[in-house]
């Protein structure tokens, strides 16, 4: 192990001091001279015409200084791939959820804007709603988007080996359906914009929560109909994105066409129940699925029929179904695959990206079904998996190569830390252990755009300033960039400034999507870093008469290696730089090496790279249900992540006890509760969020596999155990109460009904 | 010469609608959420030693959050350079002038502070005054500052040759005095700053009018002992500079100080009557100036001794007094000289840079002297001044080397548009024509930081961002690094966005000091846009099979010459740099090479380079003098400059009727009023500057002489015609009155003593 100085320390993150003060400036906190405040009009149908909008009223009230409708657009359609855009603006046809945006007021203040809503006349012919993915696919079912009759938003095919001999040859099957609910990010901070539009230089200035601001400025830029040059989105502190601030928003076109219209700078903040029921959601899931093993349980053929309720529009539709895939692929060897995934259409609110898209939904089914697969062939699940899992150097069906792989080791590490063999054995009363492995991806192919960009440049002191365009939703990616510099330059983290996501300021960079930002957007950074290092050392070798090979960049000094005492300082050597002519200035560039196509005309799979490398990680979860009321308690989870290399360890054990608690609420409690198109619970009270007392004892266990080609080694922080942990609850679970959830979230009442069922209800521990 | 597509043109500037419409933003513009508004509290003596400051009252007040005094501060003294610091940041043992800083208050608005200032209770024990800087260099006068019991603030002596041979060998002598009143610099912008401490990451921010945001950082720095990391100044338009805004201000020491203790912003806005007694002042001069020439009117010694009144405290003292002998040296060939300038400390108000500090005292004295030995030699004033002139190539006495020269041409080609010598030779009536020259310098020695540095990225539709360090006073260097930008690149200047001026943004930069913007600034740019076209040609010489010395880039797109249409798209080559894994950017550096250096201590000069390089101008004014009334018009100015080459010509043009006027109301309404240390016109009825009614005809001359180490030849837009038009006002008068005008401004009661003197008061035209 090298000898790192700011990388593989478990360090405070540079921003905790600014946001535990409240200094830390989010969306909302930022006040514009002059601005005004909008609201949206949504729709209060789940599926109407549009026969007339009637704006007059509400124009004449005092202090509305704009209102704006769908025929205040450009008319573009908006969407995430150019081949699926499907959503206007605002409204102009139809509205197809309740939410649908259909007009936007700019006044003083929100209240004002509020009363203005209130006057605008809309006049609706409501139309035949569907709200189960199931009835909208069937034929004759109200057709929702008139490109669409049969109300397929996407669907994917993906076909490996001969199927049905897989299963011939298979000495053991199983099969079962999986429901699971839909779910909302629930970021603390409500989804808020804020435009800024000058009429002189005809620049739009935006500040909004997102996970690129290269992607909203291209998004802005191209519905708005405004050059890319005149688009600038702004940094500010984001208060969580978890893939549900991928896309460009209404809030934000509704901001800006309405400081455009104003000349004034426009703040839309949305409410928490607007932020439960109008931004993007997690897709429903409905899921079939097969599997076959020989007789040593080797796993033989799978057959995956997946449904999907999209709601009303497209949104990251095609990925959203066939993302899943990519990481399953990467989990168990699987000769024979048929993976059929259908998005449907129906009158719900927008279905989006959420860590990893259907990952969870995906794994909680496969990675049941291991274990009853297990109990089928005889096998202990820990003893299954091991026989199963993908290993490094391995070539995936997609021809994708597994680059670095701690699956392995994550299985061994948690069995053993948590006696899991021994436990699962001997269960006893109500306690259950579990098992179960995830894993994920680091980038996606975004073609060019897959790539990183960071700039070092330094102050005559010595001190450095790092561009990058990397976002931080709150995740410790801007500290993380940091210390790599720091590592590289031989400053310490209080030393460099940070520039980021910034579209003016800072190169492009693929965002804070598929997990890239350690494993792409540091890697820039480092290359950044090491590019102005060897500016550093060059000028030290002349300096200090010494070869660059024998010298040492460390505490803001250059000297021969040995010989700390007698080097020269950074800024002595910046000086020089400048003396010389060529100031020391650092550039960066990393893309990784994707090269796999996502085809959807032809629904299938093409072969090739998929991501930039693969994350890998087991969760093993010990709950207590109890057997009278259904409800669990997860007493205590062991998780272990591959995260290649642990630049902060401190954050990466927060990051997987963030996936904890994020699996906890999927596994028990979270939902959105449905009726004819209406969110019931969009609110903190009724939407159950596991709180502080609710968390188990956790054990993180960080796996180092080193990625050949991540920075120091680095992959991603903790994204393979979220899944991992939900299925190791329901798994626990059937381990305790001898039943086999097939629903998320595993609330008590489907755990009554399961026993039920079993005859078990209320029979207390002996029940196995 | 070139075809160019967007230098040489003449451009409206790209913030002209931003300033036309006002939504550019000034300092007093930004407001900040939470901010607090800080009033000074100012010496109402001329001289005092302060003997206690009770704040107790102040603090008490409600609405106030803090009272600070010199107590609160660092105890550092502040100043231009590191051996002549005596100011501090508040005053601590004495005050020194009418308005020396005693305290400051900072509260919830501007009247509260004001408020609280008059409950502050200063104790002082008043202490005898000086004002004549004549007394003040006497034995036994007041003692203003302990380190200059004589109370020399700088003194510069310069010898050359042997300057009493050079007399002797002389067949004419001239000697005269001239005395020169103070001015304010009058800039529209009030001074202003606003300082926001963030006190979880240490930072503080600061918006204030300046000439470069770098030479703030370092003084903030310095003096409030905040790591230089830790102090970012932002861009803010400024309204106006010329000099005035160079040093670091106790406003903004005031506004740091206050935010730190309170952390929340501050924002002091000086009044305008602050801003006309508080800020820097333009030095009062007494100028002797003795000039002898051999009989052909060859100049063989010049004896110059100057006394400027440099008031309470050092400011850019050494410069000031030394800056106009570099410009001087570089207008006539004289082989003796003695150049001795004194800077007195008084209690008068500072007096510091003001556009070429003493350059414009200087040639009004020296240009009128080269008409009066004119008179005595025989020769008319052109003749004089053609056998006198420097030329192209000539080494000057300080041994720096002239590498371009218009100076003759701007001499012929002002006299041949104005029909100098006929009307000068038959002048009639009331009215009179006089000539003069100017010259100025580009960039002086700043060390390291003499250089610029610029950076240029691109977004993906191959639109640019330029990033340099230059600071827009006004003057129109914003639009300049752009236009220069975009003929490097191909692109339109529309397709430029600017960072400038912002220390944690940009690269260091001198600043806009000593006409530098254009010299080394613009050159900075050019080499960074250089970088990035030859990356870009580089990528399309591969993709055209051409090349890259065949290769056009123009209109965002590179061709082989003379086939425009079969290029290839900026874009698609921006595209290519990332897929290829270097993305284009283009870095660029800057440094002229200045190797004289200045050494106060043994107050002599040294050789070597003075200057990047020197401009040259010509001015013919045309006035009316009303003999009755001592008024006089300015019926016509004719100027030429040699800005080497005009980037753009109309903002040549503009900065030259800048000049103009800012000529004509030195030459004759201009002044402070001073009684006893007090400023007794300190606001714009009283201090009577040109309106645009007062404004002469003009005709702005460009005369491009092409230096070789210019961008594309350009030196800088409109110094040198600044002192040359005072002094052909000056010797308009002359010839029109027969009188000789020996101080500033050419007051009416001037003219009507000077009449008197000679017996022509009232006497009409016939006066010769």
């Amino acid at each position: 192990m090298a000898d790192f100085q700011w990388i593989g320390k478990p360090l405070p993150r540079k921003d905790a001091p600014t946001k535990a003060t409240g200094s830390a400036k989010f969306t909302n906190d930022i006040s514009l001279p002059n601005m005004l405040h909008g609201r949206i009009l949504r729709s209060p149908y789940p599926h109407a015409r549009i026969r007339n909008i009637e704006t007059n009223r509400a124009k004449r009230l005092p202090g509305v200084k704009a209102v704006i409708t769908g025929r205040d657009t450009p008319g573009e359609k908006y969407g995430v791939f150019p081949d699926t855009r499907d959503q206007y603006l605002l409204a102009l046809d139809k509205v197809r959820y309740i939410g649908d945006e259909v007009a936007a007021v700019a006044a003083i203040d929100e209240e004002i804007a509020q009363e203005a809503l209130n006057l605008i006349e809309v006049d609706y012919e409501p139309l035949a709603p569907v709200f189960d993915p199931l009835e909208a696919l069937k034929e004759g079912a109200p057709v929702i988007h008139e490109h669409a009759p049969n109300n397929v938003s996407s669907e994917v095919l993906i076909e490996v080996g001969d199927i049905e001999k897989g299963f011939t040859d298979s000495s053991f099957v199983v099969e079962e359906r999986f429901d699971v609910d839909g779910l909302s990010h629930c970021q603390l901070e409500p989804y808020t914009s804020i435009a800024s539009y000058d009429r002189s230089s005809r620049k739009l200035s935006m500040w909004m929560p997102h996970q690129s601001p290269f992607t909203k400025q291209k998004g802005l830029s191209n519905t708005l109909k405004i050059p890319l040059e005149n688009v600038r989105v702004l940094k500010s502190y984001i208060g969580g994105a978890f893939g549900g601030r991928s896309e460009v928003s209404p809030c934000d076109f509704c901001a800006a066409l309405l400081s455009i219209q104003c000349g004034r700078p426009v703040k839309i903040n949305y409410s928490r129940e607007e932020t439960f029921s109008v931004t993007r959601q997690k897709h429903p899931w409905f899921i079939t699925i097969k599997i076959g093993a020989d007789k040593n349980g080797r796993l033989m053929a799978a057959k995956i029929k997946i449904i999907a309720d999209g709601g009303a529009y497209n949104s990251t539709g095609p990925i959203a179904i066939s993302n899943p895939h990519s990481m399953w692929e990467s989990l168990y060897r699987v000769p024979n695959v048929s993976y059929k995934a259908v998005r449907a259409y129906t009158n719900n609110p927008i279905r989006g990206a959420m860590k990893g898209h259907g990952v969870q939904q995906l794994f909680f089914a496969s990675e049941s079904m291991m274990d009853m697969l297990a109990e089928k062939v005889g096998l202990d699940p820990l003893e299954i998996r091991l026989r199963n899992i993908v290993e490094e150097g391995e070539i995936l069906n997609s021809g994708s190569r597994v680059t670095s792989c701690g699956l392995k080791d994550s299985l061994v590490k948690t069995s053993e830390a948590s006696n899991f063999k021994e436990k699962w054995e001997k269960r006893s009363g109500s306690k259950g252990i579990g098992i179960a492995c995830g894993t994920n991806i680091c980038g996606f192919n975004m073609g060019f755009r897959s790539g990183s960009t960071a700039y070092v440049k330094f102050n005559e002191e010595g001190s450095a300033t790092l561009f990058t365009g990397t976002t931080d939703n709150g995740q410790g990616n801007d500290h993380m960039m940091v210390q790599v510099a720091a590592e590289e330059l031989g400053l310490a983290v209080d030393d460099i400034n940070l520039i980021s996501a910034d579209t003016e300021l800072t190169p492009l960079d693929p965002g804070s999507y598929s997990m890239s930002s350690t494993f792409v957007s540091a890697n820039a950074v480092k290359a950044a870093a090491s590019h102005a290092r060897r500016q550093l050392l060059e000028l030290a070798a002349v300096e200090l008469e010494a070869n660059v090979l024998d010298l040492e960049l460390r505490d803001k000094k250059v000297y021969v290696k040995g010989s700390p005492k007698l080097g020269i300082s950074l800024k002595k050597l910046i000086v020089k730089g400048y003396r010389k002519g060529e100031p020391v200035f650092g550039s960066g560039h990393f893309r990784p090496d994707i090269n796999y196509k996502w085809d959807w005309t032809k629904k299938g799979q093409q072969k090739g790279q998929v991501t930039g490398t693969y994350t890998f990680g087991t969760v093993v979860a010990e709950v207590d249900v109890d057997l009278h009321t259904g409800q669990v308690k997860v007493l205590k989870v062991t998780g272990a992540h591959d995260c290649g290399f642990a630049i902060n360890p401190l954050a990466v054990e927060g990051q997987m006890e963030g996936s904890f608690g994020f699996a906890l609420g999927q596994a028990l409690s979270e939902k959105l509760m449905m009726d004819k198109g209406q969110v019931m619970n969009a609110n903190f009270t009724d939407y159950r969020i596991p709180v502080a007392s609710d968390m188990p004892d956790m054990d993180s266990i960080i796996v180092e596999s080193n990625d050949p080609n991540g920075p120091y080694g680095a992959k991603e922080a903790a994204e393979s155990v979220h899944p991992a942990a939900i299925a190791a609850i329901a798994n626990a679970i059937a381990n305790a109460a001898g039943i086999r959830p097939t629903a998320l979230p595993i609330t008590p009442e489907k755990i009554l009904n399961l026993l039920q069922k079993k005859g078990q209800r209320g029979e207390g521990a002996d029940h196995l």
